[in-house]
């Protein structure tokens, strides 16, 4: 019913779902960084946890807490990292 | 790695992780009513979409929306009803 997608070796787990304007993803990443690409905007909210975030143009990572938001541009790379599981939604726009 | 778990033919769809403070899930319910008991208190927040929720001892259903978190009792039954894909976080405390 619901597709379930698999990154990193399993450190990274999402559920595909739909949304009134669009697809989105809940999941959840263990401790690690990650480089993801984007192929449309997205629209990135963390659950639980804590996300460090480093923005395509951007020098330093900006850290995002609880129902924090951070929109990625499409056809872009950019990185996370956290200390211990971090939960999050993602809109794809 | 992370773990994942289904209910109703998978029409209910979580994935395991870990907080500071305890387990919890996130997870995606497809339209439909549910019922679920509860082992631990639960605190169930509303990721995206929209939740009728009907608690034990109240006689009518209330809607709980994006980022709106209502609190289950421990060893109870709680049912649950949604319209559209309907995204959770829940904590056990």
């Amino acid at each position: 019913m619901f597709k379930t997608n698999d990154y990193f070796d399993g450190k990274v787990k999402s559920i595909t779902f739909e949304t009134i304007e669009g697809p989105a993803t809940v999941g959840v990443m263990a401790a690690g960084e990650y480089e993801f690409g984007t192929s449309s905007v997205e629209y990135m909210t963390v659950i639980s946890g804590e996300m460090d975030v480093k923005l395509p143009g951007e020098s330093g990572w900006k850290t995002f807490l609880p129902f924090e938001t951070f929109i990625v541009p499409a056809n872009v790379k950019f990185g996370v990292r956290m200390k211990g599981d971090t939960a999050y939604r993602c809109l794809y726009r």
